[in-house]
C-alpha cells in the first residue's frame, strides 16, 4: 500500500522537484562505501542542486577518526565553491548517526602532541583543537544551507558537528549525549559556543553538558534542538530530502544571503545585523531573480518552477 | 450607537482596570477608517494610557505601502513622546493581519531606486532600506510596551514587524510567514536579526526563513514566538486590552526602565547589562513611584490604584 | 536522630553514589538553624563533594536582609575557594523558597543613601547596587556548578538569584515572579539581564518583567526556565542530590572547565567562544583525569568510580 | 565688489582647481551674515562640490545657543543628501572658532528641564542630552568628508563638534580647551569619546579633561589633534578650502566610501571592519568611476580632470 | 623639622593652591619609611583632598614582592572610599621608580605553584596571575585620577602599573623598559593590554615589547607615554602636586565622572560611549556643583575657590 | 674606514647573533632572483631563526601581480609551521619598496568577474576581496614578529601589507601614499581598518586615506608610522637584521606569546585582553624558558646567550 502511495509520489516529486520515498530508502540503506578520494565520506546528489554528504564507516560507528577530521575540510570546500550544489543534507550510515571521536586513532595525536616542555605541549595542542574547531566551522562557513538528518546515537563529537548545521531533523530513536566531560574534558570543537544558541533552555544546556546525560527525541523537539521528529530513518531522509528540494528551488541568492545573515545576527547586536544587511542586500537586491520571483508569484507559480542562474 | 458602549465600557473600565468584551469587540471590529493624518493607520485610545495603533487598509488585507513605511516613524514617534500613552497595542483591522509587504506600490521604490552605474543604484538601494529598518525599530526605541496581536495571516513584512515588538499575542487561526525568499531576496527589515533572539529553536528559525513554509498558532507558541494563544479574535483583543492595563497600571518609570534595559540587555553580555543597569536605577530609584508602589503593597492594594505622574 | 539517619545515608551513598531518600527528608527539613558565621544561610555538605547552601530565615520566609546579601558573597567566595567542593546545590528552608528582598530591613539602605545633592545621591544608589549585583553575580563566577531547587514561591530578587544558578529544578508547587515593577521599580540585581538568556522565548520574558503575573511550575518547565519538575520537595531534593552527584563524580578539570567556558560562551560570538575555549584546554587536556576518564571508559566503568585529584 | 572677487576666484579655482587666496579672504572675513532658514550658521559653496558651514555668531564669539544646536541638524542632513556636496569645510566667523556652549541661553533648558521627581528629571534631561549629541554625531553619520579650521579659541562644545570632524587644521594663535569640569560635569557631548580615538596620547588626554588647562597650537600639532598648523587664517582657509579641492576632485564612490569605512574600522576589531570593507566594496567596485580613474592614471591625468556622476 | 616645612608648606598651599617646591622636596626625599599597616608604601597627604602613595622599598629599588602586590589592592580600594580624597600622586622613593617584579620573593608563588598535574598548576597559575592583575586593575577602578610621577628607572611591572595609571609624568632622567620577554615570558599583568591603548605609535609598542629595549624620556614624551617631563625629581613632585592641585580643585562630580567614563570609552564603540555619557549624567548633571560652578564662573573666580561636598 | 669598522663589527656579530653590514648590503642587493617555487619573493636566512622575506619583482618596481597574492598567503603558512624561523624581516629588491597593485596583471580579476546578474558578479567580488584580505592578514596570523624594512615608495597595496606587519623602518628618501581613492575606490585589503590602530592621529589618517597624499618619512616617523628612520637602505636592513636578531635571541614561547596578545588586545576592551592573557599564560608560564631566563639574568647574561627549545 505504501509503494502505491510512494509511487505515485515519486512521478509527482520527479515534477516537483521533491525525492521519492525510494530514493529516500536508498539513501538511508548504505549500499555503497565512502567516495574517493574520501575514506569517511560519502558523497551523492540524490536530487537536482542537493548534495548528500553520509558519515560513512558504519562498521566503526561513524567514530570520527583522522581522516575524518581532514575530509570534512576538504568536503565543504568544494561544496562551498560548487555552482551546482544549493544544499547539503548529512546523514550518517548504518546504525546510528556517530559515536563521536575514535579515541584510538586520535589518541596518539591529541594525548601525546610533542613539545620539549610544557608550553611547548601546550602550543601544540592549541594548534591541534583549532584545527579541530575548523571542521566543524567548515559548515557555517559553507554558504549552501546544510540540513542533518539523525538516527540512533548522535555522541561526543557528533553534537559539535550538528550544532554547525543549520536545520536538525530525527528519528524517534534518536538520542543525543554531550560525552565529553566523561573522559574527563571540557568539549572543545563547539558544543559548549552553539548548543545555547541552538536551544532556548539554559538550564537544560548546562544539565547536559555537565551530567552527560542522554537526552531523547522528544525532550530534543520540545526544547528546540531539531524541529522534526520522524518515526523511522525513510521517512527522515524523505523528509530531509524534501525539505532540502524546497531550500534548494528558491533563488540561491536569497537563500545563500539568508544563511549568511543569520549566522551574522547571532553573533552580533540588531543593529550591527541591520547594518550588515542593509550593505549586503544593497547588491543583493539587484538580482534578476527578484524579478523572476515576483513574476512566478504573480502568476501563483511556485518558485521551485524558475530556473535561477547558478551562483 | 458605538459611543453608548465605549461610555459603558470605559465606566467599566474605571472600576476594574481591565477590558470590557464588548469594547474589545468594538476594537476588534473595524469600523472607523484610518485615522488623520494617517491613510494606514487608526490610531485610538480604549482605556486610560493605552494607545491602540491598528493597521487599517482592509481592503487590501494590510499590505505595507509607501504610506504605511512613513506613517508607522511618524505614529510611533509620536507615542514616544506622549506622556498620556504607557503601553501601545498593535493589530489589524479586517480579515488578516497584514499580507505583507504592498510589492505593487513599493516596486519603483525598492526595484527601480535609479543612479548612473551599479555603485550609485546600490547606494540609493542602501538609503531605502535603512529607512524601512527604521520602521519598525521605531518600535524598539519606542519606551512604552508595544503589545501586538495577531490573526489571520502574518507574512514576510509582518513577521519583521512582530518581532519588534514586546509581547506577541495570536488568535488559533493565525499562521506566520517568512515569505521573503520566495521573492527572491533575503529578508532585510529585521526578521534574519530579531527573530532568532525572540523563539529559542534555531533550527526552527532558520527552517521559517530557508523554506518559507508556514507556521501555525500551536507551533508558534510551542516555540515561544507568542506567549498566548486565543479562541478567536475578540476574545484576543479582551487579552491584549487586559494586558495593555496591567501594564499601564504600574509606574512608567519602572515600566519603560524594564523595557529600555531588556532590550540593552539582549544586545549586550551580562556584566555589561548589569552596568548599564546600575547606572540607568542610580537615577530612577529615586522616583516617588517605589515609596507610592511599597506603600500600596504594604497596604495590600493593586498598583493599579496608584495615581502616577506622567513621564 | 539526625545524625544517625545520616550516617547510614552516608554508607548508602557510598555505595551507590546516589543520596538517599532519607537524607533528602533530611535536607529539605529545616531542623538547624543558619550555620555560623552565617545568620540567613545553612551550609552543609550531604554528599562527598557537594556542598548545600540553604536560604534559612524560614519564619521570615527566606526574605533577603541586608545580612544576606553581605553572607552569599562570603559564602560563595568560600565554596570557590574549598577544594572539597565540586557542586553546590541552593534551596529555601520553610514553606518557600524566598520571598524575595526584605523591604523593611533594606530600605533605609536602599531608600535613603545619603548625599548632599542628588548626584551624590545617586553616586551612592550606584554603589550599593553593584555591591547587591554581586551577590548573585559570585554563583556565576564561582566555576562549581550551582543546582538550585525551587519549592513555593520564588519572587523578585529569587528570580535574580536561580537566574544567576546553572540549572534549575523545582516543584509542582511552586511559581515564579519578577516582582520589581510592582514597587516602582526596573529589577536591577540580573533578571533583566540573565532571564532573556535564559528561557527561549522573549515574549514571555517581557510579558513577566513588565506585568509581573505569577508564572507557574508547569510554564516555567515549557518555557525551560527549569529543566525538571517533582512532585514535592523530598523528591526535588533526592533529585538535586543525584544531579549534584553526577556532577560531582566527574573530573572537576572537565566540569569547572565547562562551566566557566559555557558563561564565557553565553557572553560572546561563537568565533570568539571557541578562540577561548582551544587557549583554555590547550593546558587543561594535560590533566591526568583524561586517562583515567578514558581507561574507566574503556572498562565500562562510571566515571564516579574515579578517584580525581583535588582542584 | 565681493561678487567680483568671487567670480574672478571662480575662473581661476576652474583652471587650477585650486582655491585663490582672494577667494580664501573672502572666505575668513565674515562679511555677510546667516543663510536663511539658519540664524546661527552661514553657508555658502565656494568652490565646485565644496559646502562651506560657517559658525556664525561673531558677536557672541560663536557660542552654541539653543538654535545652533538644531540648526546644525538640519545642515548636516540636508548635506547628506544634497548630490552637489562632496566635501564640508567648517570654521567660525568673527575673533574665535567658538566659546563653546552658550550656558546664558541654554540654562533654562539643561538646568531646569521639569519633572516631578528625580527619576522624571533625569528622564528628561537624558532627551536632552541625547539630542545634543545627535548635533555633532550628524557630522559623523554625514558621509561627506568634513575638514574644520580652527582659528583663536575653541572651548567646551567647540572640542566636540572638532572631534566629530574627520580631518582637523588650526592657526598659529589657536588654543583648545575641554571646558566641562570648570563647570562641574563631565563632558556628555561627545569629547570624552572621541577625543581619545583622535590622538594617540592617554596621558595627554586625561590631562585635558581632568585639569580643564588650554592646548595650544604646536601642542595640537605635535600630538595629532590636527594634521596642519597655518600661519593665520587666511592661510588656513585657502589650505582647507585646497585640501577641500582635492577630495572633491576625486571619486565620491571612492571618498564617501572611505569616510564610512574608517569610521566603521574605529569602532569594530580588524576582522570585522574587513569583513564590512569587503560586503562594502562588493558593489561599490562596479562603479564606472575605477575605469574612469584607471584611465586617466594610465594617461597621467589627475584625477581632478574626471568628471563623475552625482552620488 | 620636617612638619615646620610641612605647616608653613600648608599655609603657601592654602593661598595659592599650588604646592611649596619645600613641600615637593619633602616629597621627593623619603625620609619616613612605609605607613602602617603598609610595609612597601608610604601614605601621605601633602595637599588638601591630594593622598600622595609611595612605592616605598628603597633598599630594593621598589621591587614587587609579595606584600606590595596584597597592599596596592588595600590601598587603592580604601582610596576609592576615602570622601577626603580627590586625586592620587604615585611615585617612588629611593634611587628610582621600581626594579619591577622581586623575582627572588615572589619564585615560589608564581613559578612553584602547585598542584597535581599540568592542569591544576595551570589551574592555580591563572589563579595568581588575575589576583596580580587586579593589583593594577584597582587603579584604574579607582575613580579619582591617578597622577604618577616617574624617575630613574621603570622596568617590567613598573610599566604594567604607570599604563594603569590616568596621568604619567617623569624626568629627564626616567626610562622604561618592558622587561618580560627577557625573563622568558609575555608580560600578562596589563602592559600588552594597555599600552597600545596609551601611546599612539603601534610599532613603537611592538618594539619595546618584543626586545626589551630602554625607551628614554624624549622618546617618552614623543610618543605620548608621558605628557609632561622634568629636569629632576624635585621639580616633577612638585608638577605632580600643582597637577593633583588642579584636579583636586574641581567638583568631584565633575571630574570622577569624567575619569569613569574615559575609561567606558576606551573600551566601547563611540555610540556606545555616547549612550553610556547620556546615562551618566541624568543623574549627575543634578549636581549643585554645575551651579556653583557656573556662578564662580560668572564672576571670574577659580572653581578651586569654590566649596565642593565631598563625595 | 667604514669597510674597517665593518669588518670588526662583523666579527663581533657572528659571536653574538647580529648581522653584518656586508650580509645587510648583500640583503639590500637583489643578486638573486626569487627563489623557488616563487616568482615574486626572494627568500633567505641572513641569520639564524631569521627568515627575510624579499618583494622580488624589481623589474616591474614589485607591483603586486595575481603570483604575489597567492605567494605571499603560501609563504606565511610556511613560517608560520617552521620552527627554525623566530622572526621575519620583510623588504623589496630594487629602486623601491612597491608600486602597490599591479593594475594591468590584476584588471581581469577584479574588474572582470563574471556572473549573471550584479548579485552574482558582486558575490564573486567579495569572494576575490576576501582572498586578497587574506594576503595580509596570514601575516598577522603568523605568530613570528615580522619587522618591515621599507625605502623609496610603498604605494597603495603597499601600505596594506606595512600596517599588518608589527614594526615598521624606513630609510629617509622613504615615502608612503594612501592611493586607492586615485584610482576610484575605497582601501580594501586592510589599510582603512589598520592604519588609524597604527599611527596615533586620526586627522592624519584622514587626510591621507580621503586625499591621497604623500607622507615622507620624517611624518612617518613624527606620526609613530615607522618606529626608527635610517640614512639609507643598507644602513636600515643592518638595523633590521639586529632587530630581529634580538628578537630571535628570545624566548620564542614569550615572543610568540607577545605577538598574539599584542594583537588580541587591539581588538578587544582591556578587561577582555587581561583575561585572555591570564588564560595564555596558565600554561605558557610552565615553560624552561623562563628558568633558562632569569638564570641567565642573574648571571648578567644576555638572553640570546641561551639555548631555547623550538617552538
Amino acid at each position: 500500500m505504501l509503494s502505491v502511495v510512494a509511487r505515485s509520489a515519486l512521478s509527482k516529486y520527479r515534477r516537483l522537484w521533491l525525492p521519492s520515498h525510494s530514493l529516500a530508502r536508498a539513501m538511508s540503506s548504505s549500499s555503497g562505501g565512502p567516495t574517493s578520494p574520501y575514506t569517511t565520506l560519502a558523497i551523492s546528489h540524490p536530487a537536482e542542486s542537493v548534495t548528500h554528504v553520509e558519515l560513512h564507516r558504519p562498521e566503526k560507528l561513524n567514530a570520527m577518526n583522522k581522516a575524518f577530521w581532514r575530509e570534512m575540510v576538504d568536503c565543504f570546500n568544494e561544496i562551498s565553491g560548487d555552482p551546482d550544489c544549493r544544499v547539503v543534507v548529512v546523514s550518517g550510515a548504518g546504525k546510528i548517526f556517530t559515536a563521536g571521536i575514535d579515541l584510538m586513532d586520535m589518541a596518539s595525536d591529541v594525548l601525546q602532541p610533542g613539545g620539549d616542555d610544557t608550553a611547548r605541549v601546550s602550543w601544540n595542542i592549541r594548534r591541534i583543537i583549532t584545527k579541530y574547531q575548523e571542521t566543524f566551522s567548515v559548515i557555517e562557513k559553507c554558504p549552501k544551507p546544510v540540513v542533518v538528518a539523525i538516527h540512533g546515537a548522535c555522541i561526543g563529537g557528533g553534537v559539535d558537528l550538528i550544532t554547525a548545521c543549520d536545520i536538525r531533523l530525527c528519528t524517534h530513536d534518536a538520542w543525543f549525549q554531550v560525552k565529553e566531560v566523561d573522559i574527563g574534558l571540557a568539549a572543545d570543537v563547539g558544543t559548549l559556543q552553539r548548543l545555547p544558541k541552538v536551544i532556548g533552555s539554559r538550564s537544560l544546556v548546562n544539565e547536559l553538558a555537565l551530567t552527560a546525560r542522554k537526552m531523547f527525541a522528544d525532550e530534543a523537539k520540545s526544547s528546540g534542538l531539531v524541529s522534526r521528529v520522524f518515526a523511522e530513518k525513510e521517512a527522515m531522509m524523505a523528509g530531509a530530502l524534501e525539505m532540502a528540494g524546497e531550500i534548494a528551488g528558491r533563488s540561491p541568492v536569497a537563500v545563500q544571503g539568508t544563511k549568511i545573515n543569520l549566522i551574522y545576527a547571532r553573533d552580533h547586536s540588531v543593529p550591527e545585523g541591520l547594518d550588515y544587511m542593509a550593505t549586503w542586500n544593497m547588491s543583493m537586491l539587484q538580482t534578476q531573480d527578484v524579478m523572476k520571483s515576483a513574476q512566478a508569484a504573480m502568476e501563483k507559480k511556485s518558485p521551485k518552477t524558475i530556473a535561477f542562474s547558478k551562483l
